[in-house]
């Protein structure tokens, strides 16, 4: 046997399956030696936009603490994803060319093209000039379909580094128009964020191009493969920021980002092959906002969709390689609290029923307007209180003192913003608040914290991301490496060129 | 050829080196078949007490930002450490049996023994009952030398996880006596904590177990590995709780811990092979302790233990198994603030010059003892204002206003405490200052806050560990595992039998 083969073997054996499966894929790849041998046919790349290891683990800890206890001796304290029980684990850095901390189009740049950029910078160069050819171009020059899912708008920066090429993340019409001539088949997920503008209206322009507009649930899951339409997806309703609603607040009949990426593989699989993006996008929006429950609902709806995937890699084991990582930690997130020292109760975290966002638009916006309060000395009426209850699991009589002055003052704050009476906030009310509601930022805090998680940011934070792999050619993403690697990893397992 | 053999073979390939170096590698492998068939020779295993990856890319943005300020476009950004160069990357999770978040005896355990058990117990079921065998005791068993290195008290929990049984870590007492009947070669470090005690005198025990006992650099620099003396060696003045100084403090005529592992190959090494625990175990003092300057120096003298074990692997490549693991996380250290958002400047860290520890025993409770302070109204004085620039860095006058109160308040309840004159500490006091000095700790707070640090704890956390391997029969510490699994891989490497 020659090295070169048994290398190629080897790695394979690592790749297509678990160790324990080892015998069996080898007796697939000895029945079809030429699917072992090319590139991976089927490519998925999932990225959890702001999630790192401690997204992915306060998941796992809080599936496990809703089946027992943390206390019980002997009883499992976590339970594994499907992305985490991917054989290959490795590990990236994720800094802009400009800044350790990175943001979503820097990271997503690196990580779409293998090239470092500035921040804010859309798959161009650092100075936004030269543009950088994509993954997802490299696929599509190739013969292969290409699908981009993201449970943010479209044209936000992650799905946007795949298919646009714009100086600058907040250029969303011109991103916009770039969707709609990118000649990719599949666009799934949120809306556009600016459809009217100097080009054109964005949704004509799609049209224009041949794309199939769908926003009903039932008709976006009868859409038959057979007719060979390209499709742009998004639901009927769509939250703020044109994306899709936090999984934890989602109706039923918004379509789910689980259901965008299996309704993604009916239309693109072929026999050339396609290249799937699927973003879990609102992981961040959720760490920004240091809402636990709904970053938690949203990592576990990601997985959802990596499960898709799977479901897919075990009718296709030779030829899928599916590839699950993030883009940059957000929030600071540790599983500890200064507070509750070792002690945790992760299933508290289910008694909060709704989102941040969803509290302030479905109720405290409105509080707001018909409350009486006047000034500082006015403390939370019963009828809040029983809303705080219902809604964070929060029983105020229960908190400590500390705990009901925190609340209190934040209270204040809101209301004080909402009449206008309030100074601008200061250093401390900024650590306190970030730029969110200032009473619905403390109850987070203070579910989360009861239950022995807490925040450092109401930013992206440095810390490195996993990346998990599984599939034809994933012994590659072992290490620890560079983002611009691991799309240079992917491209090599595609064998398409990107720019160096 | 086989499946068996070729299995084995391709992990191997995969391990001995990175996948550049592959054909060197199965040359030395054709050239010694038995080598690559057989058990791993030479086993380290590292263990960073309180290390996850946030102290390790902590470290690595340090180095980086020393160089080049992070600003700086196109710079780097991270500069790897020798322990995340080793080409296998795994993860591993933490908690004991009775609860998510572990401590150093329950972990230590489940990494020594392959068994989970309670908090506190060292190498016993959870009932402290029946002992677990380690996987030192097995290496000994097998005929292999055996050393123990650790920066923290050699009978502090990590290192006694691997020779002592005892119900309790607090057992000090017994578990020296445990060490002195261990039979192992080599315990290099830390001091004994409780000498004296029902059992006699550990170091006359000790002695009376042929174990020759050296305190001095000189005489420790100077033992020769042909007399095949045992060796207990530890430093001749130690820190608190008969710890190695913090590294960031270390004087010149104290052993470090890489001393303590180059000294500890050079006595290890025979014909028969050897097992060797090291432990960076101030890692997590100064996590605890929320110090960024300390936990990276000592995170940095780690590394530089790591490196010897690298150093030998090159003259051992077949032979030698190399796995570097964190124990938990400590801290609930993120790399990045609220108040700095997506700036970093960790360069500034180096201005603070010596560890809370020094700067309390040094300066600040001489100060107390001599200061004029009498109550809350009382501000800094220009002696210490002065002090804190040279030991921190921190210029008074150009802190915010809120540092300022934030710091006053610190000094007002540190002075009030040492005059008798406080209240305990109330649950915003502990949020604040934990269990530690409050000046000292907020001190190191807006020094690691500025730099783009932060801390959510004074305790340990449940984020998962890196597990980082190189070597003979590396490729199975990958993935994602429990770090009971760990130790049965280490085991499996070893070729010995654990406890199931």
């Amino acid at each position: 046997m020659k090295k070169g083969i048994f290398l190629k073997a080897s790695l394979t054996i690592l790749c297509a399956a678990s160790l324990l499966t080892v015998q069996t894929t080898q007796a697939v790849g000895a029945r079809n030696p030429v699917n072992f041998r090319g590139a991976a046919k089927y490519v998925f790349y999932f990225i959890g936009d702001g999630m790192s290891t401690p997204q992915i683990h306060a998941a796992e800890a809080y599936l496990a603490s809703l089946e027992n206890d943390n206390a019980v001796p002997g009883a499992p304290k976590s339970k594994k994803l499907a992305m985490s029980a991917l054989p290959v684990y490795g590990m990236c850095t994720t800094y802009a060319n400009d800044r350790f901390i990175t943001g979503s189009a820097a990271a997503g740049t690196a990580m779409a093209c293998g090239m470092k950029t500035n921040i804010g910078v859309i798959s161009m160069d650092p100075d936004g000039t030269t543009p950088y050819k994509t993954l997802a171009e490299a696929a599509k020059k190739k013969g292969m379909k290409v699908g981009i899912v993201s449970s943010v708008s479209i044209d936000h920066a992650t799905p946007a580094v795949f298919y646009a090429h714009q100086p600058s993340r907040g250029m969303y019409h011109e991103i916009g128009h770039d969707l709609a001539a990118s000649g990719f088949d599949y666009f799934g997920g949120g809306g556009f964020k600016k459809v009217e503008g100097d080009l054109g209206n964005v949704l004509d322009a799609v049209t224009a191009n041949g794309y199939r507009i769908v926003t009903d649930k039932d008709e976006f899951l009868a859409l038959d493969p057979e007719t060979g339409d390209k499709v742009v997806a998004y639901n009927h309703t769509l939250a703020g920021g044109q994306a899709l609603y936090y999984e934890v607040d989602r109706p039923e009949d918004h379509i789910s980002l689980a259901e965008f990426t299996k309704k993604g593989i009916e239309l693109l699989d072929n026999p050339r092959g396609f290249f799937m993006m699927v973003e879990g996008g609102k992981i961040d929006w959720a760490c920004h906002a240091n809402d636990a429950r709904a970053a938690i609902e949203d990592t576990l709806a990601f997985d959802e969709a990596v499960q898709e995937a799977l479901n897919f890699y075990n009718q296709h084991p030779g030829q899928t390689l599916i590839v699950v990582t993030g883009d940059h930690e957000c929030g600071g997130l540790t599983l500890g609290f200064a507070g509750t020292k070792y002690s945790t109760a992760y299933e508290n975290i289910e008694l909060q029923t709704l989102s941040y966002e969803s509290f302030n638009n479905t109720f405290f916006t409105a509080y707001k307007e018909t409350s009486t309060w006047s000034n500082d000395s006015d403390d939370m009426d019963d009828t809040l209180k029983t809303e705080i209850e219902s809604s964070f699991g929060l029983v105020y009589n229960e908190l400590s003192d500390y705990q009901k002055v925190q609340l209190e003052r934040a209270f204040d704050k809101s209301m004080a913003e909402h009449a206008g009476s309030s100074d601008s906030r200061s250093e401390e009310e900024y650590l306190l608040y970030g730029g969110y509601e200032a009473l619905t930022v403390t109850l987070t805090h203070l579910v989360n914290n009861n239950a022995g998680l807490s925040w450092t940011s109401y930013s992206h934070t440095g810390l490195p991301v996993p990346v998990m792999a599984k599939g034809k050619g994933c012994a590659k993403f072992q290490g620890f490496y560079d983002n611009t690697d691991l799309a240079k990893k992917i491209a090599r397992s595609m064998r398409v060129r990107l720019n160096n």
